[in-house]
C-alpha cells in the first residue's frame, strides 16, 4: 500500500512553485532564441585566465584543504578579505560579521529559516525580487508590498507598511532586480529613520553595488547605519543585513556569496547553516579568495563595467529607436535590468508567446510582484548579449509589441 | 529604537543549537591533539592530481560553462552518470530520477522542507545522526527512537513506532553514523514491508556504501523495494529517497552529493532546492564528472578501502589491548566510525574534558541521541589518523578510561 506522494508533502510546499524564469531559461535555451529572460553575467567577462592559474597553484600549494570540509562560517582568509574591503566605506567589520553563503540565494533561505514564522509580515518592493519572494515563501511569509517610483520605494507606503508590524524590510537600494531602479540618498535615509522608528530590520540586498555605469555612488545602507551610530571602532551592531555576491564581479558558477550583520545574527545564521549545508565548498571559496586577492577584483569590475555599461546604452538606442511611444521603459544607472512598461491591455505573458515566435524572449514583470499585479510589465536584461544582438533582439521584440498594439489597442477597439 | 535581535528570531530557531561535533573540532583543531571527533575522510586519500588535471582540462575545454549559472536539478552528465551507476544495482533510474545536492546535509534539509510540518514525526535510529536532527529541528520535527542491536532497527521497536503515524522513517543501513552497525539482509527486508504496509516512505541515507572493509556487499533499500516491484523497465516509482555523496569517496570540500528519488519527489525537492540555493556549484560538479568518468571511483574506492580498512583494523586492535574490560565497541565492517559504550557511572562528556587534557579527543554520544540518553557512549573515528596515531591515540583515552573507572567505579563506591 503506497500512499501517494502528493498526500505526503508538507503544508508549506503548496506555496513553493517552479520558478517562472527558471522554466523559461529551459525554453529560450534554443540557440537561434535572442534571450533577454536570465540574469546570467556575460561569459565573455569571466576571468578564465586567472582562474587557471589560482587551481593550479591552489591544488598544488593547498591540495588537500582545498578538497577537505571546511567550517560553516567559512574560509577565514576569505572573511577577512570581505571584512577589510567592507571597511573601505567606513564601517567596521571583523570577520565575526561576516558569514559566506552559497549564492545569495542561500542568504535569503537562511534568513527565512532564522527569522519568520509562517503568516509573519515581510515588506517587499512592488516589484521585487523573484528569488526572494521564492525563499520566503516555503516559510510561509505574508507580504506588505511598497510602491516604487523613480527613486525607489515611496516613504509614505512605507510608513503605512511598518504600522502593520512585519518582521524586517527587503530592499535592493542598486539597479533593483527587476527594475533598474536605485533607491536616491534622501530616501535611504528615510527608510534607515523609518526602520529605526518602527524597530524593523532591513534586508540589503546589494548583488550589483559595483555595477555602475554612470552618476555617483551612493553609500549603502549598512554604510549609512554604521556611520550614524558611531561606536569608536566597536564592530556593527546595527539593524541591517547586508547581502552581497561574487556571481556578479567574479562568476555565478561558484554559488559564493557573503551575509554582513551584527555578530550575534551571524551567529544564529551559522547555526541554521550548519543544518541547511554544512558549509560552503571549500575548493570555491579558497578559489575565489586567490583569484580575488591582490586587487584583481577592483580591476576586473572596470572591465565589466565598461561591457555591460556599453549594452546597457546600446538597449536603450534600440528602445528609442524600435519601440512604439505607447511603451515606456526605466533608465538603469548600473545593474543588468530595465524594465518595460506597456499600455494596460497587453499581457506581458500572451506577448512572450508572441515573441518566442519572433525568436526573442523576455521575462513576465508580475512573477516579481508578490501580489499578483504587474501584467502588463516585462524586465530585460542587457548584460548577456552583445550590442548587435541586442539591436536584433529589440526589433524583433519590437515587432510583436506593434503588432499587439495594432490587434488590441485603442485604434483596434475603435 | 532598536528592539534586541534575540527578540526577533523565529520559534523555530529555538530548537536550532550549533552542532556539538562543529564546536569539539574548533577545539581539537590544536595540533597535538589526536581526534577521533571529526567525521573527516583522510586527505591523504585525496586524489588531488586527477583533480589538477581535471581542473586544467575543464577550464581550457569548458572554462565559461564552468564558471556560469546552470540548472537547479544538476548538470545533466553527471545526473546520467549517476543514473547510469544506480543501474548497476538492478534499478531502473533515469537522469529525471536525480538530483544534485550541496552536500548530504542539503539533501536532508530539503527533504525537511518538502516533508515535515511542524510537529509531524519521524522514526530514527537510536542512536542516529546528528547532522539530520539538525537539519530536521528547524521544521520542528518530533522523533520516534527505534532501538538499535547488532542487525539494526529492532523490528518490534519499528513496528510499534509506525503506528504512530509518522511522515517518514530515516534509516542508515550501512555502516551507521554514529554507531557502525549495519542492518542485515533479513531486517531490509522486514523494514521494506513494515513500510509498505504502513504507507511510510523511507529515507535511505547511504554515505558509506562503497567502503566495505569485510563481508559481503548487501544491496540497498532501494535496490530490493525496485526489484520487488517489477515495473518492467519503467523508472524507479516506489517508496524510498536513497542519498548519497561524494563526499567520502573523492572529496567533502566540493560539496556534492545526490538524491535518488521518484520523479515527483524530485520535481517537489527541485523547487526547494530553488529557493535554497538555485544550483550547485556549477565548476564542482563539472570537476567531480571529470574526475570521476571512466571508471576512476571504482578504482579509488579501493585505495580508499584498503587505506581506511587496516585503520579499522589498527583502532580494534588498540582497543583490545588497551582498553579495560568495563567498555564495550562495535565491530563495524565499513564505514567511518566505531561506538564505544563505558559503564553506566560514566558520563562520556565528563570523560572528554578529561581526555583533552590527555591530548586526545572523541564525540560524546548523547548528541546522536533524539531523545538526550547515551550519555555513557562515544563515537570514534578511524579514517581520520594513521595507525601509529590511533594506537597512540587508543591508549592516551584508555588513561583517561582507567582513571574515571578507578575514580567512580564499583570498585570505589564500595
Amino acid at each position: 500500500m503506497q500512499t501517494p506522494w502528493t498526500e505526503r508533502f508538507a503544508q508549506r510546499t503548496q506555496r513553493m512553485r517552479s520558478s517562472a524564469v527558471r522554466e523559461l531559461l529551459k525554453l529560450t535555451e534554443q540557440p537561434d532564441i535572442i534571450s533577454f529572460a536570465g540574469g546570467l553575467p556575460a561569459p565573455d567577462v569571466f576571468p578564465v585566465d586567472q582562474f587557471q592559474d589560482s587551481t593550479c597553484r591552489l591544488l598544488k600549494e593547498h591540495g588537500t584543504k582545498a578538497l577537505q570540509y571546511g567550517t560553516t562560517e567559512g574560509y577565514r582568509p576569505l572573511r577577512e578579505m570581505i571584512a577589510r574591503h567592507s571597511s573601505r566605506y567606513g564601517i567596521v567589520i571583523e570577520p565575526e560579521n561576516v558569514l559566506i553563503t552559497s549564492g545569495s540565494q542561500q542568504a535569503l533561505d537562511l534568513i527565512g529559516k532564522v527569522f519568520i514564522n509562517p503568516g509573519d509580515h515581510v515588506v517587499v518592493e512592488r516589484p521585487t525580487y523573484l528569488g526572494a519572494l521564492q525563499a520566503w515563501n516555503a516559510y510561509q511569509a505574508e507580504y506588505i508590498n511598497v510602491r516604487m517610483d523613480e527613486d525607489g520605494m515611496v516613504p509614505e507606503d512605507l510608513d503605512a507598511a511598518l504600522r502593520k508590524g512585519p518582521k524586517f524590510i527587503y530592499a535592493l537600494p542598486n539597479f533593483q532586480n527587476p527594475s533598474g531602479v536605485t533607491l536616491s540618498l534622501a530616501r535611504r535615509h528615510e527608510l534607515i529613520r523609518l526602520a529605526d522608528h518602527y524597530g524593523a530590520p532591513i534586508i540589503e540586498d546589494d548583488p550589483y553595488g559595483q555595477l555602475r555605469y554612470e552618476g555617483d555612488h551612493l553609500p549603502s545602507l549598512v554604510a549609512i547605519d554604521a556611520q550614524a551610530r558611531a561606536t569608536d571602532g566597536a564592530p556593527y551592531t546595527g539593524n541591517i543585513i547586508y547581502l552581497s555576491t561574487f556571481s556578479k564581479i567574479l562568476a555565478p558558477g561558484l554559488r559564493l556569496a557573503w551575509i554582513v550583520a551584527p555578530a550575534e545574527v551571524i551567529l544564529k545564521l551559522v547555526q541554521a547553516k550548519q543544518g541547511a549545508d554544512l558549509h560552503t565548498s571549500t575548493f570555491s571559496q579558497m578559489l575565489a579568495h586567490d583569484v580575488a586577492r591582490g586587487g584583481f577584483l577592483d580591476q576586473h569590475a572596470k572591465v565589466i563595467r565598461a561591457t555591460y555599461g556599453a549594452r546597457r546604452d546600446a538597449m536603450l538606442k534600440a528602445l528609442e529607436t524600435h519601440f512604439p511611444p505607447e511603451v515606456t521603459w526605466t533608465r538603469p544607472q548600473g545593474g543588468l535590468f530595465l524594465w518595460a512598461t506597456f499600455p494596460e491591455y497587453i499581457d506581458a505573458a500572451d506577448l512572450l508567446q508572441a515573441a518566442v515566435k519572433e525568436k526573442v524572449a523576455f521575462v513576465p514583470g508580475t512573477s516579481f510582484f508578490a501580489d499578483g499585479t504587474g501584467r502588463n510589465t516585462a524586465r530585460l536584461n542587457f548584460s548577456y548579449c552583445n550590442e548587435k544582438t541586442i539591436e536584433e533582439g529589440i526589433y524583433r521584440l519590437s515587432v510583436a509589441v506593434k503588432r499587439f498594439i495594432a490587434a488590441k489597442g485603442p485604434a483596434a477597439v475603435a
